[in-house]
Protein backbone atom coordinates (compact mmCIF):
# COMPACT_ATOMS: atom_id res chain seq x y z
CA UNK A 1 0.00 0.00 0.00
CA UNK A 2 3.21 2.11 -0.12
CA UNK A 3 1.54 3.94 -3.51
CA UNK A 4 -1.41 4.44 -2.02
CA UNK A 5 -0.50 6.29 0.90
CA UNK A 6 1.40 8.32 -1.42
CA UNK A 7 -1.13 9.60 -2.76
CA UNK A 8 -2.85 10.91 0.22
CA UNK A 9 0.53 12.38 1.52
CA UNK A 10 1.88 13.89 -1.55
CA UNK A 11 -1.83 14.93 -2.50
CA UNK A 12 -2.08 19.15 -3.59
CA UNK A 13 -5.31 20.72 -4.78
CA UNK A 14 -4.97 21.31 -8.54
CA UNK A 15 -6.52 24.24 -10.01
CA UNK A 16 -6.03 24.39 -13.63
CA UNK A 17 -6.61 21.53 -15.59
CA UNK A 18 -5.91 20.31 -19.68
CA UNK A 19 -9.02 20.45 -21.49
CA UNK A 20 -9.70 16.74 -21.80
CA UNK A 21 -13.19 15.19 -20.97
CA UNK A 22 -13.47 12.92 -18.67
CA UNK A 23 -15.21 9.73 -19.89
CA UNK A 24 -18.79 9.27 -18.08
CA UNK A 25 -16.82 5.73 -16.90
CA UNK A 26 -14.31 6.83 -14.91
CA UNK A 27 -16.33 9.67 -13.50
CA UNK A 28 -19.23 6.84 -12.94
CA UNK A 29 -16.23 4.43 -11.38
CA UNK A 30 -15.26 7.45 -8.86
CA UNK A 31 -18.78 8.24 -8.05
CA UNK A 32 -19.47 4.60 -6.79
CA UNK A 33 -16.32 4.47 -5.00
CA UNK A 34 -17.21 7.82 -2.80
CA UNK A 35 -20.85 6.15 -2.26
CA UNK A 36 -19.22 3.27 -0.24
CA UNK A 37 -18.23 5.96 2.26
CA UNK A 38 -20.10 5.59 5.84
CA UNK A 39 -23.47 6.91 6.16
CA UNK A 40 -25.85 7.42 8.61
CA UNK A 41 -27.69 4.19 8.83
CA UNK A 42 -27.20 3.58 4.95
CA UNK A 43 -30.00 5.98 4.67
CA UNK A 44 -27.41 7.78 1.92
CA UNK A 45 -28.28 11.46 2.62
CA UNK A 46 -27.37 13.05 -0.52
CA UNK A 47 -27.27 13.95 -3.85
CA UNK A 48 -24.18 14.69 -6.27
CA UNK A 49 -24.95 17.45 -9.02
CA UNK A 50 -22.77 17.11 -12.21
CA UNK A 51 -22.15 20.11 -14.47
CA UNK A 52 -20.46 19.79 -17.68
CA UNK A 53 -22.17 21.84 -20.15
CA UNK A 54 -20.32 25.46 -20.46
CA UNK A 55 -23.47 27.62 -20.53
CA UNK A 56 -24.06 26.16 -16.69
CA UNK A 57 -20.98 26.59 -15.63
CA UNK A 58 -21.32 30.17 -16.39
CA UNK A 59 -23.88 30.58 -14.82
CA UNK A 60 -22.24 28.83 -11.72
CA UNK A 61 -19.35 30.67 -11.71
CA UNK A 62 -20.66 33.90 -10.32
CA UNK A 63 -21.61 31.71 -6.93
CA UNK A 64 -18.29 30.89 -7.05
CA UNK A 65 -16.58 34.46 -6.56
CA UNK A 66 -15.39 34.18 -10.82
CA UNK A 67 -12.95 31.24 -9.63
CA UNK A 68 -11.65 30.15 -12.33
CA UNK A 69 -11.79 26.22 -12.04
CA UNK A 70 -15.48 26.22 -12.42
CA UNK A 71 -15.04 27.08 -16.25
CA UNK A 72 -11.93 25.60 -16.62
CA UNK A 73 -12.27 22.29 -15.08
CA UNK A 74 -13.94 19.66 -17.51
CA UNK A 75 -16.37 18.65 -14.22
CA UNK A 76 -18.11 20.38 -11.55
CA UNK A 77 -19.34 18.48 -8.56
CA UNK A 78 -21.60 19.93 -5.96
CA UNK A 79 -22.73 17.79 -3.43
CA UNK A 80 -25.86 18.06 -1.56
CA UNK A 81 -27.33 17.47 1.75
CA UNK A 82 -30.13 15.11 0.68
CA UNK A 83 -33.42 14.54 2.67
CA UNK A 84 -35.57 15.13 -0.25
CA UNK A 85 -35.27 11.54 -1.89
CA UNK A 86 -35.50 9.54 1.37
CA UNK A 87 -38.59 11.61 2.58
CA UNK A 88 -40.21 10.74 -0.75
CA UNK A 89 -39.93 7.14 0.35
CA UNK A 90 -41.12 7.33 3.61
CA UNK A 91 -44.47 9.21 2.59
CA UNK A 92 -44.29 6.46 -0.33
CA UNK A 93 -44.40 3.78 1.95
CA UNK A 94 -46.82 5.05 4.83
CA UNK A 95 -44.09 6.22 6.69
CA UNK A 96 -43.84 9.89 7.67
CA UNK A 97 -40.21 11.31 7.87
CA UNK A 98 -39.48 13.19 11.19
CA UNK A 99 -36.56 15.31 9.44
CA UNK A 100 -37.38 18.89 8.83
CA UNK A 101 -34.64 20.01 11.82
CA UNK A 102 -31.33 20.91 12.07
CA UNK A 103 -29.81 17.59 13.76
CA UNK A 104 -31.21 16.00 10.33
CA UNK A 105 -29.37 18.23 8.00
CA UNK A 106 -26.13 17.62 10.10
CA UNK A 107 -26.52 14.62 9.68
CA UNK A 108 -27.29 14.29 5.81
CA UNK A 109 -24.38 17.14 5.07
CA UNK A 110 -21.85 14.74 7.27
CA UNK A 111 -23.15 12.38 4.68
CA UNK A 112 -22.60 14.12 1.50
CA UNK A 113 -19.19 15.43 2.93
CA UNK A 114 -17.85 12.09 3.43
CA UNK A 115 -18.96 10.80 0.06
CA UNK A 116 -17.04 14.27 -1.54
CA UNK A 117 -13.67 13.08 0.13
CA UNK A 118 -13.88 9.61 -0.79
CA UNK A 119 -14.55 10.58 -4.76
CA UNK A 120 -11.85 13.30 -4.33
CA UNK A 121 -9.10 11.03 -3.29
CA UNK A 122 -10.42 8.08 -5.66
CA UNK A 123 -9.95 10.89 -8.39
CA UNK A 124 -6.37 11.53 -7.07
CA UNK A 125 -5.61 7.30 -7.39
CA UNK A 126 -6.39 7.99 -11.15
CA UNK A 127 -4.12 10.91 -11.20
CA UNK A 128 -6.71 13.49 -11.44
CA UNK A 129 -6.66 16.62 -9.78
CA UNK A 130 -9.47 18.32 -7.51
CA UNK A 131 -10.36 21.65 -5.64
CA UNK A 132 -12.58 22.66 -2.96
CA UNK A 133 -14.88 25.39 -3.71
CA UNK A 134 -15.18 26.75 -0.34
CA UNK A 135 -17.89 29.76 -1.53
CA UNK A 136 -20.92 26.80 -2.18
CA UNK A 137 -22.20 27.57 1.91
CA UNK A 138 -21.72 31.58 0.71
CA UNK A 139 -24.16 31.49 -1.64
CA UNK A 140 -26.21 28.24 -1.25
CA UNK A 141 -29.48 30.06 -2.23
CA UNK A 142 -28.25 30.87 -5.78
CA UNK A 143 -26.85 27.38 -6.35
CA UNK A 144 -30.10 26.29 -5.19
CA UNK A 145 -31.94 28.04 -7.75
CA UNK A 146 -29.27 27.80 -10.73
CA UNK A 147 -29.37 23.63 -9.93
CA UNK A 148 -33.33 23.80 -9.52
CA UNK A 149 -32.68 22.09 -6.03
CA UNK A 150 -35.78 21.49 -4.02
CA UNK A 151 -36.79 21.35 -0.40
CA UNK A 152 -34.52 19.26 1.76
CA UNK A 153 -31.76 19.46 -0.37
CA UNK A 154 -28.50 22.30 0.55
CA UNK A 155 -25.49 22.12 -1.27
CA UNK A 156 -22.62 22.13 1.50
CA UNK A 157 -19.50 21.43 -0.94
CA UNK A 158 -18.49 22.17 -4.59
CA UNK A 159 -15.42 20.34 -6.38
CA UNK A 160 -13.97 21.05 -9.34
CA UNK A 161 -12.16 18.02 -10.98
CA UNK A 162 -9.44 17.62 -14.18
CA UNK A 163 -6.70 16.00 -15.56
CA UNK A 164 -3.87 18.50 -13.87
CA UNK A 165 -2.40 21.31 -15.98
CA UNK A 166 -0.20 22.08 -13.16
CA UNK A 167 2.30 20.75 -10.74
CA UNK A 168 2.36 23.00 -7.57
CA UNK A 169 5.11 22.87 -4.66
CA UNK A 170 2.97 21.02 -1.85
CA UNK A 171 1.34 23.75 0.52
CA UNK A 172 2.69 23.84 4.14
CA UNK A 173 0.48 22.16 7.11
CA UNK A 174 1.05 22.95 10.64
CA UNK A 175 2.63 19.09 12.37
CA UNK A 176 0.81 16.84 13.21
CA UNK A 177 1.13 17.46 16.75
CA UNK A 178 -0.61 20.81 16.55
CA UNK A 179 -4.06 19.25 15.81
CA UNK A 180 -4.02 16.19 18.13
CA UNK A 181 -4.69 16.13 21.55
CA UNK A 182 -4.33 12.63 24.29
CA UNK A 183 -7.33 12.21 26.00
CA UNK A 184 -7.84 15.47 26.59
CA UNK A 185 -8.20 18.81 24.90
CA UNK A 186 -4.96 20.51 25.92
CA UNK A 187 -5.64 24.52 25.43
CA UNK A 188 -2.73 25.95 23.60
CA UNK A 189 -0.66 28.16 25.88
CA UNK A 190 0.73 31.66 24.09
CA UNK A 191 4.19 30.09 23.78
CA UNK A 192 2.42 26.98 22.08
CA UNK A 193 0.73 28.86 19.29
CA UNK A 194 4.00 31.14 19.03
CA UNK A 195 5.91 27.80 18.59
CA UNK A 196 3.06 25.65 16.38
CA UNK A 197 2.96 28.97 13.78
CA UNK A 198 6.28 29.95 14.11
CA UNK A 199 7.33 27.73 10.28
CA UNK A 200 4.89 29.43 8.76
CA UNK A 201 4.79 32.99 9.37
CA UNK A 202 8.34 32.72 8.17
CA UNK A 203 7.83 30.84 5.09
CA UNK A 204 8.49 33.05 2.36
CA UNK A 205 5.14 32.67 0.92
CA UNK A 206 3.68 34.00 3.87
CA UNK A 207 5.70 36.57 4.48
CA UNK A 208 5.11 38.07 0.65
CA UNK A 209 1.58 37.67 1.40
CA UNK A 210 1.72 39.60 4.35
CA UNK A 211 3.93 42.25 2.29
CA UNK A 212 1.39 42.26 -1.01
CA UNK A 213 -1.72 42.93 1.20
CA UNK A 214 -0.11 45.66 3.61
CA UNK A 215 -0.69 43.70 6.89
CA UNK A 216 1.80 43.97 9.80
CA UNK A 217 1.39 40.25 10.54
CA UNK A 218 -0.17 36.67 8.37
CA UNK A 219 -2.92 36.34 10.70
CA UNK A 220 -4.21 39.91 9.98
CA UNK A 221 -4.69 38.75 5.90
CA UNK A 222 -7.09 36.16 7.50
CA UNK A 223 -9.29 38.95 9.54
CA UNK A 224 -8.80 41.69 7.60
CA UNK A 225 -8.66 40.28 3.98
CA UNK A 226 -9.54 36.84 3.35
CA UNK A 227 -12.07 35.86 5.96
CA UNK A 228 -13.54 39.35 7.40
CA UNK A 229 -15.71 39.28 10.38
CA UNK A 230 -18.52 41.46 8.07
CA UNK A 231 -18.66 38.97 5.35
CA UNK A 232 -18.80 35.87 7.78
CA UNK A 233 -21.97 37.42 9.66
CA UNK A 234 -23.51 38.24 6.78
CA UNK A 235 -23.29 34.84 5.11
CA UNK A 236 -24.14 33.28 8.41
CA UNK A 237 -27.20 35.02 8.09
CA UNK A 238 -27.70 33.57 4.63
CA UNK A 239 -26.94 29.93 4.95
CA UNK A 240 -29.48 30.01 8.33
CA UNK A 241 -31.62 31.62 5.69
CA UNK A 242 -31.04 28.30 3.43
CA UNK A 243 -31.96 26.10 6.04
CA UNK A 244 -35.05 27.67 7.47
CA UNK A 245 -36.47 27.62 3.68
CA UNK A 246 -34.94 24.16 2.77
CA UNK A 247 -37.51 23.05 5.51
CA UNK A 248 -34.26 21.83 8.10
CA UNK A 249 -34.90 24.91 10.58
CA UNK A 250 -38.48 25.26 12.57
CA UNK A 251 -39.72 28.71 13.93
CA UNK B 1 -4.04 1.84 -8.80
CA UNK B 2 -5.85 -1.16 -8.84
CA UNK B 3 -5.28 -2.43 -5.68
CA UNK B 4 -5.88 1.07 -3.94
CA UNK B 5 -9.59 1.14 -5.96
CA UNK B 6 -10.32 -2.45 -4.10
CA UNK B 7 -9.60 -0.47 -0.88
CA UNK B 8 -12.24 2.00 -1.86
CA UNK B 9 -14.99 -0.11 -3.03
CA UNK B 10 -14.97 -3.02 -1.19
CA UNK B 11 -14.76 -1.03 1.87
CA UNK B 12 -17.13 -2.18 4.83
CA UNK B 13 -17.68 -0.50 8.66
CA UNK B 14 -15.75 -2.81 10.98
CA UNK B 15 -17.28 -3.01 14.53
CA UNK B 16 -15.26 -5.90 16.08
CA UNK B 17 -11.82 -5.44 17.10
CA UNK B 18 -8.55 -7.45 17.75
CA UNK B 19 -7.67 -6.49 21.08
CA UNK B 20 -3.95 -5.50 19.62
CA UNK B 21 -3.17 -1.71 20.40
CA UNK B 22 -2.11 0.83 17.70
CA UNK B 23 1.12 2.08 17.57
CA UNK B 24 2.02 5.72 18.04
CA UNK B 25 3.41 5.63 14.62
CA UNK B 26 0.97 4.02 12.99
CA UNK B 27 -1.51 6.36 14.19
CA UNK B 28 0.63 8.88 13.26
CA UNK B 29 1.52 8.09 10.03
CA UNK B 30 -2.89 7.89 9.78
CA UNK B 31 -3.23 11.17 10.84
CA UNK B 32 -0.29 12.76 9.19
CA UNK B 33 -2.28 11.35 6.29
CA UNK B 34 -5.55 12.77 7.32
CA UNK B 35 -4.41 16.29 7.73
CA UNK B 36 -3.16 16.48 3.67
CA UNK B 37 -6.55 16.73 2.61
CA UNK B 38 -8.35 20.13 1.60
CA UNK B 39 -8.80 22.74 4.22
CA UNK B 40 -10.10 26.34 4.06
CA UNK B 41 -7.45 29.26 3.05
CA UNK B 42 -5.20 26.28 5.10
CA UNK B 43 -6.47 27.16 8.24
CA UNK B 44 -7.03 23.74 9.51
CA UNK B 45 -10.00 24.20 11.81
CA UNK B 46 -9.85 20.87 13.18
CA UNK B 47 -8.57 19.16 16.16
CA UNK B 48 -8.39 15.49 16.82
CA UNK B 49 -8.70 13.72 20.30
CA UNK B 50 -7.36 10.51 20.61
CA UNK B 51 -8.69 8.30 23.40
CA UNK B 52 -7.30 5.45 24.19
CA UNK B 53 -7.56 5.22 28.05
CA UNK B 54 -10.10 2.20 29.30
CA UNK B 55 -11.31 4.52 31.90
CA UNK B 56 -11.87 7.84 29.65
CA UNK B 57 -13.84 5.63 27.14
CA UNK B 58 -15.54 4.03 29.98
CA UNK B 59 -17.16 7.97 30.26
CA UNK B 60 -17.58 8.37 26.47
CA UNK B 61 -19.25 5.43 26.02
CA UNK B 62 -22.75 6.29 27.82
CA UNK B 63 -22.86 9.48 25.23
CA UNK B 64 -22.12 7.07 22.72
CA UNK B 65 -25.42 4.95 23.84
CA UNK B 66 -22.94 2.53 24.89
CA UNK B 67 -22.26 1.43 21.43
CA UNK B 68 -19.73 -1.02 22.13
CA UNK B 69 -17.10 -0.30 19.77
CA UNK B 70 -15.94 2.55 22.46
CA UNK B 71 -14.88 0.07 25.08
CA UNK B 72 -13.61 -2.70 22.39
CA UNK B 73 -11.60 -0.23 19.51
CA UNK B 74 -8.02 0.04 20.74
CA UNK B 75 -8.39 4.08 19.82
CA UNK B 76 -11.27 6.19 19.41
CA UNK B 77 -10.91 9.69 17.60
CA UNK B 78 -13.05 12.44 18.13
CA UNK B 79 -12.95 14.41 15.44
CA UNK B 80 -13.61 18.53 16.06
CA UNK B 81 -14.49 21.89 14.31
CA UNK B 82 -12.03 23.91 16.07
CA UNK B 83 -11.53 28.02 15.49
CA UNK B 84 -10.16 28.25 19.13
CA UNK B 85 -6.67 27.54 18.52
CA UNK B 86 -6.79 29.66 15.31
CA UNK B 87 -8.16 32.76 17.36
CA UNK B 88 -6.16 32.27 20.27
CA UNK B 89 -3.15 32.84 17.41
CA UNK B 90 -5.31 35.91 15.65
CA UNK B 91 -5.59 37.94 18.85
CA UNK B 92 -1.54 36.72 19.42
CA UNK B 93 -0.81 38.69 16.60
CA UNK B 94 -2.84 41.69 16.88
CA UNK B 95 -5.79 40.63 14.23
CA UNK B 96 -9.04 40.40 15.58
CA UNK B 97 -11.02 37.16 14.55
CA UNK B 98 -14.61 37.50 13.31
CA UNK B 99 -15.30 33.71 13.60
CA UNK B 100 -17.95 33.59 16.22
CA UNK B 101 -21.12 32.73 13.24
CA UNK B 102 -22.64 30.31 12.04
CA UNK B 103 -20.40 30.37 8.60
CA UNK B 104 -17.11 29.49 10.26
CA UNK B 105 -18.69 26.70 11.94
CA UNK B 106 -19.48 25.09 9.11
CA UNK B 107 -16.78 25.64 7.95
CA UNK B 108 -14.55 24.27 10.44
CA UNK B 109 -16.90 21.16 10.32
CA UNK B 110 -16.52 20.72 6.71
CA UNK B 111 -12.53 20.70 7.41
CA UNK B 112 -13.06 18.46 10.44
CA UNK B 113 -15.10 16.08 8.65
CA UNK B 114 -12.82 15.73 5.25
CA UNK B 115 -9.77 15.43 7.60
CA UNK B 116 -11.63 12.14 9.53
CA UNK B 117 -12.26 10.90 6.21
CA UNK B 118 -9.06 10.82 4.78
CA UNK B 119 -7.74 9.26 8.00
CA UNK B 120 -10.41 6.42 7.53
CA UNK B 121 -9.23 5.72 4.16
CA UNK B 122 -5.52 5.88 4.67
CA UNK B 123 -6.38 3.49 7.69
CA UNK B 124 -8.24 0.98 6.17
CA UNK B 125 -6.03 0.94 3.26
CA UNK B 126 -3.14 -0.24 6.78
CA UNK B 127 -5.61 -2.86 7.23
CA UNK B 128 -7.27 -1.10 9.75
CA UNK B 129 -11.21 -1.39 10.47
CA UNK B 130 -12.93 1.92 11.41
CA UNK B 131 -16.46 2.95 12.59
CA UNK B 132 -18.53 6.96 12.49
CA UNK B 133 -20.59 6.67 15.59
CA UNK B 134 -23.51 9.17 14.23
CA UNK B 135 -23.88 9.82 18.18
CA UNK B 136 -21.52 12.81 18.55
CA UNK B 137 -23.92 15.61 17.49
CA UNK B 138 -26.65 14.14 19.36
CA UNK B 139 -24.47 14.17 22.44
CA UNK B 140 -21.91 17.14 21.69
CA UNK B 141 -22.27 19.03 25.00
CA UNK B 142 -21.45 15.96 26.72
CA UNK B 143 -18.48 15.32 24.66
CA UNK B 144 -17.62 18.21 24.78
CA UNK B 145 -17.34 18.59 28.69
CA UNK B 146 -16.09 14.76 29.02
CA UNK B 147 -13.17 16.05 26.72
CA UNK B 148 -12.67 19.80 28.47
CA UNK B 149 -13.07 21.36 25.07
CA UNK B 150 -13.34 25.18 25.35
CA UNK B 151 -15.33 27.51 23.24
CA UNK B 152 -14.95 27.36 19.46
CA UNK B 153 -14.58 23.87 19.41
CA UNK B 154 -17.11 21.55 18.56
CA UNK B 155 -17.15 17.58 18.02
CA UNK B 156 -18.34 16.60 14.30
CA UNK B 157 -17.58 12.83 13.96
CA UNK B 158 -16.24 9.93 16.69
CA UNK B 159 -14.59 7.31 15.01
CA UNK B 160 -13.51 3.85 16.32
CA UNK B 161 -10.69 2.40 14.90
CA UNK B 162 -8.80 -0.92 15.13
CA UNK B 163 -7.54 -4.44 13.76
CA UNK B 164 -10.55 -6.17 12.66
CA UNK B 165 -12.11 -9.32 14.15
CA UNK B 166 -15.17 -9.74 11.65
CA UNK B 167 -14.94 -9.82 7.90
CA UNK B 168 -19.47 -8.94 7.65
CA UNK B 169 -20.63 -8.99 4.32
CA UNK B 170 -20.63 -5.29 2.53
CA UNK B 171 -24.28 -3.66 2.99
CA UNK B 172 -26.14 -2.60 0.09
CA UNK B 173 -26.19 0.71 -1.30
CA UNK B 174 -28.57 2.68 -4.22
CA UNK B 175 -27.45 2.22 -7.47
CA UNK B 176 -25.02 5.32 -8.08
CA UNK B 177 -27.44 6.54 -10.57
CA UNK B 178 -29.89 6.90 -7.48
CA UNK B 179 -27.90 9.83 -6.25
CA UNK B 180 -26.19 11.66 -8.92
CA UNK B 181 -28.23 14.39 -10.67
CA UNK B 182 -27.20 15.86 -14.66
CA UNK B 183 -26.81 19.45 -15.05
CA UNK B 184 -29.92 20.05 -12.43
CA UNK B 185 -31.29 18.14 -9.71
CA UNK B 186 -34.33 16.56 -11.65
CA UNK B 187 -36.89 15.57 -9.04
CA UNK B 188 -37.88 12.01 -8.15
CA UNK B 189 -41.41 10.90 -9.46
CA UNK B 190 -43.38 7.79 -7.22
CA UNK B 191 -42.39 5.78 -10.08
CA UNK B 192 -38.37 6.33 -9.87
CA UNK B 193 -38.77 6.28 -6.15
CA UNK B 194 -40.54 2.42 -6.34
CA UNK B 195 -37.34 1.36 -8.88
CA UNK B 196 -34.63 2.69 -6.80
CA UNK B 197 -35.48 1.31 -3.42
CA UNK B 198 -36.99 -1.59 -4.65
CA UNK B 199 -34.20 -4.11 -4.47
CA UNK B 200 -33.27 -2.11 -0.95
CA UNK B 201 -36.74 -3.42 0.25
CA UNK B 202 -36.10 -7.12 -1.16
CA UNK B 203 -33.09 -8.12 0.58
CA UNK B 204 -33.63 -10.52 2.89
CA UNK B 205 -31.81 -8.42 5.90
CA UNK B 206 -34.20 -5.79 5.28
CA UNK B 207 -37.65 -7.97 5.30
CA UNK B 208 -36.21 -9.68 8.49
CA UNK B 209 -35.41 -6.30 9.93
CA UNK B 210 -39.28 -4.68 8.90
CA UNK B 211 -40.29 -8.19 10.75
CA UNK B 212 -38.51 -7.83 14.08
CA UNK B 213 -39.69 -4.48 14.35
CA UNK B 214 -43.46 -5.37 13.37
CA UNK B 215 -43.75 -2.62 10.72
CA UNK B 216 -45.63 -2.64 7.29
CA UNK B 217 -42.14 -1.36 5.54
CA UNK B 218 -38.56 -1.01 5.93
CA UNK B 219 -38.84 2.93 5.74
CA UNK B 220 -41.14 2.60 8.99
CA UNK B 221 -38.03 1.19 10.58
CA UNK B 222 -36.70 4.44 10.15
CA UNK B 223 -39.48 6.52 10.99
CA UNK B 224 -41.11 4.93 13.89
CA UNK B 225 -37.82 3.47 15.74
CA UNK B 226 -34.50 3.88 14.00
CA UNK B 227 -34.69 8.05 13.39
CA UNK B 228 -37.53 9.05 15.25
CA UNK B 229 -38.93 12.58 14.65
CA UNK B 230 -38.98 13.53 18.54
CA UNK B 231 -35.61 12.61 19.30
CA UNK B 232 -34.67 14.34 16.22
CA UNK B 233 -36.07 17.35 17.45
CA UNK B 234 -34.77 16.86 20.72
CA UNK B 235 -30.94 16.32 20.23
CA UNK B 236 -31.78 19.24 17.22
CA UNK B 237 -32.42 21.60 20.07
CA UNK B 238 -29.30 20.45 22.36
CA UNK B 239 -27.20 21.23 19.18
CA UNK B 240 -28.37 24.53 18.33
CA UNK B 241 -27.36 25.64 22.14
CA UNK B 242 -24.18 23.66 21.72
CA UNK B 243 -23.13 25.71 19.09
CA UNK B 244 -24.77 29.12 20.66
CA UNK B 245 -22.53 27.43 23.92
CA UNK B 246 -19.60 26.88 21.61
CA UNK B 247 -19.46 30.91 20.80
CA UNK B 248 -21.01 30.28 17.10
CA UNK B 249 -24.26 31.65 17.17
CA UNK B 250 -25.25 35.21 18.50
CA UNK B 251 -28.31 36.34 19.93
Amino acid sequence: MADFFDVLLRRKTIRKYRPEAISDNLLKELLTAGCRASTTGNMQLYSIVITRDQDRKKTLAPFHFNQKMVLEAPVVLTFCADFNRFNKWCRLRNAEPGYDNFLSFMTAAIDALLVAQTMCIAAEAKGLGICYLGTTTYNAHKIIDSLSLPKGVVPVATVSLGWPAEDPAQVDRLLVEAVIHQETYEDYSDEIIDSLYRDKEMRDDSLQFVKENNKETLAQVFTDVRYKKNDNEFFSGILLKVLHDQGFIND
